[in-house]
């Protein structure tokens, strides 16, 4: 039985229950929210961690990307990341892997993880056929199945699945002139796959085969947006649109064989958009967790782009985005280093957090006003643990000597707090 | 003459020039911006730069506070941060200094700055009378407006005063039982003075005198908000409000006497309100330059408010904010360093560019554009010249090694460009 069958009859699960007790809501409205497709629970059967969900009502949640790639590919150093990850509060890690001992990687990174585990399944079916020396799109329909079945096998709890790369919405793309093209490593090979096998993508065509396989390890399926915007100039174009409807047509699908669904979004969108994207993912895809990548407002952020990333994301979570995949520093130029993968989950909880302020989530409001009460008390401690990053703000505190601690070194006596308290102390009434 | 007035007379002049120039647009358009009092080109007479407006249809500018305090006070240390200021692009810098040789500092700072200088004189007025063993609000008049002629002698382009602290908004805010109270250092300053001396702010009651300084020497008078909020919790209420509508009959006076005007803006605001907060300062004010500072949209990222900074910025910025001042990752903890000082105005310079998107300039968009395109076509060097942070652009993409130049270590071959292109290469159409 999946997280939804079980919604569907009823049923309140452990993971319904963890979720529930994560968010302080009662389980059933998990529960109601998953039987509606509205939330979902990413857990394989085969895994036990304290599960979260994902989706209406909730929290907004934290996606941090590791993996090694063909050029750079230490295990060791992945692991780290998996940490730095969960230590600075990502709900959710994706293995995206592309280079040395993928499986060995993959299942080092899910037996270690206290979090939901997501992956991309074509990348790993890519590399081992170039391995072999084969052309990427010789990759058999078998070949991907398998390899998805594998994952599921050993405990992935989501997988991103370029289902809406198909036939038609390779069509539209060809006629859409973009600056970018494409820019999902995952789409692209399954656009290449259809034209050059000149026959439609098998995750389309054989979808049911993908649903049998994901609803028997209740492995939740991320449909992939492969056409996702890579400059704001390609945004909300024909082809990303066309996408889109594909996906909700597949959610629809997916949530009828009683497979969890969430909805992949992009991506490069101008700030005034970003807001209207969401509302209409929603609509689209009958109110599926939307799942979005930065979005960036603008292209020129390169070395900082996980600011880029925590404006947009601000905004989509703030409009209804329930779950947000983290950008760092070395996007469009490099793989993050630990302290980048870091930064990145940092940018995105501040993003999220600005969101459920916005979602009018009170523990969300309980935290800002905590740490209010705290400032003007000068609690520092209390301040420390209500920052996103307490380990920071302490070393930051700490820099400037400590011979007045109860002030700050950027003010010291013309502190205004302190300023103020004289000034309306009970003398002055 | 000060710009104000030669507008008035259909003079254009160098300043304007200089202005017009950087932006790409007709010197007419900047003549009648600042004649109608809805640009500022803060110029001291006695100053020689190339001067930059600030307001309607403008880039919008991006400030840098820098400045000893009290337990910390090293004049390289400051030199070093205007350094770091202009190279990473900001349009101003003000000397925020509380400690050590403010005058000595001062100089310096306008000596060597190629932009813009503002500054806060009643921090100098005050901490002479600290050090003189006196009470702050022992400052008298004279010596605040002798202190402010002071500045306006040796070349300070623009001076923060917080005018719109009066008996009746002290009133209001008694009233209001806020969290923070107040954090504006020189407001929380005037307050004191007000209450202590049961007597109204000079700054408002002599404002004509304030009126004449700076029309002598052309200094453009930045209205302080020293009723900003600092917390989310305490935005728009009546304190604040009654603030702004003080400063708007202010600028109108200002504007009457010859002399540029901008105001200053919070501040924490949570993000669904920012936008409004920016249109109502412009129909409050008389559509006079906005100065935000932040906004911050959480009170909780301490370490990382330059990224709430960002978000708030960005947003301020698309709906009509002109000027932001910089944040650092040190807001709340310290004082700055130079690489704080550093992230600080980059963050800026991501928020005001995404701001300059929406308030459709062209020269943002050509810089999308050539970003993209360059990015499209793997050249690297258009890339990291068009990034924000070319510097460290470079050095991200230099650190995995560069044994395939054209792609990044994130993808390596995986590159979906690649794959996108061999997909829809000729051969396939």
């Amino acid at each position: 039985m999946t997280q939804l069958e079980d919604a569907g009859n009823n049923r309140i699960t452990e993971a319904m229950e963890q979720a529930a007790a994560h968010e302080g809501l009662d389980p059933e409205t998990i529960r109601a929210g998953v039987a509606a497709g509205e939330i979902v629970i990413p857990k394989n059967i085969g895994r036990s961690f304290d599960a979260r969900g994902i989706g209406k009502g909730l929290l907004t949640k934290v996606n941090a990307n590791i993996g090694t790639s063909p050029s750079h590919a230490n295990m060791d150093e992945e692991l780290e990341k998996l940490d730095a990850s969960v230590a600075a509060g990502a709900d959710a890690v994706m293995d995206l892997s592309t280079g040395g001992d993928l499986d060995g990687i993959m299942k080092a990174v899910i037996d270690r993880s206290p979090v939901m585990i997501g992956t991309v399944p074509i990348y790993k079916a890519v590399s081992r056929v170039l391995t072999e020396g084969r052309q990427c799109a010789e990759v058999t329909e078998d070949e991907i199945f398998d390899e998805i079945e594998h994952q599921a096998k050993i405990g992935v709890d989501f997988i991103t699945v370029h289902c809406g790369i198909t036939r038609a919405s390779v069509a539209v793309l060809r006629e859409c002139h973009r600056l970018m093209g494409m820019v999902s490593r995952g789409g692209s090979l399954m656009a290449e796959w259809i034209v050059r096998n000149k026959a439609e993508n098998p995750l389309y065509e054989r979808y049911d085969r993908l649903l049998e396989i994901a609803r028997a390890y209740d492995v939740t399926l991320s449909l992939g947006d492969g056409l996702r915007p890579g400059t704001i100039f390609d945004a909300h174009d024909r082809a990303q649109m066309m996408e889109m409807i594909i996906l909700g047509e597949l959610a629809q699908r997916a949530r009828a064989a009683g497979v969890q669904v969430m909805i992949e979004g992009p991506g490069h969108v101008p700030l005034s958009r970003i807001a209207a994207d969401m509302i209409l993912q929603k609509r689209i895809c009958g109110g599926a967790p939307y799942y979005v990548l930065g979005p960036l407002p603008t292209d020129i952020a390169a070395g900082h782009d996980h600011i880029a990333g925590a404006i947009g994301g601000a905004i989509a979570a703030a409009a209804g985005a329930d779950f947000l995949c983290y950008v760092t520093p070395a996007e469009h130029l490099g793989l993050p280093t630990v302290a980048d993968v870091h930064d990145g989950v940092i940018a995105s909880k501040i993003a999220a957090h600005i969101g459920d302020l916005e979602k009018k989530i009170a523990s969300a409001w309980d935290r800002d006003r905590t740490m209010t009460t705290a400032r003007a008390a000068f609690d520092w401690e209390t301040m420390f643990a209500m920052s996103v990053d307490p380990q920071k703000a302490r070393m930051v505190k700490g820099r400037g000597g400590n011979d007045k601690p109860d002030v700050c070194t950027m003010c010291g006596d013309f502190c205004a707090l302190k300023t103020h308290a004289r000034a309306f102390d009970n003398n002055n009434k």
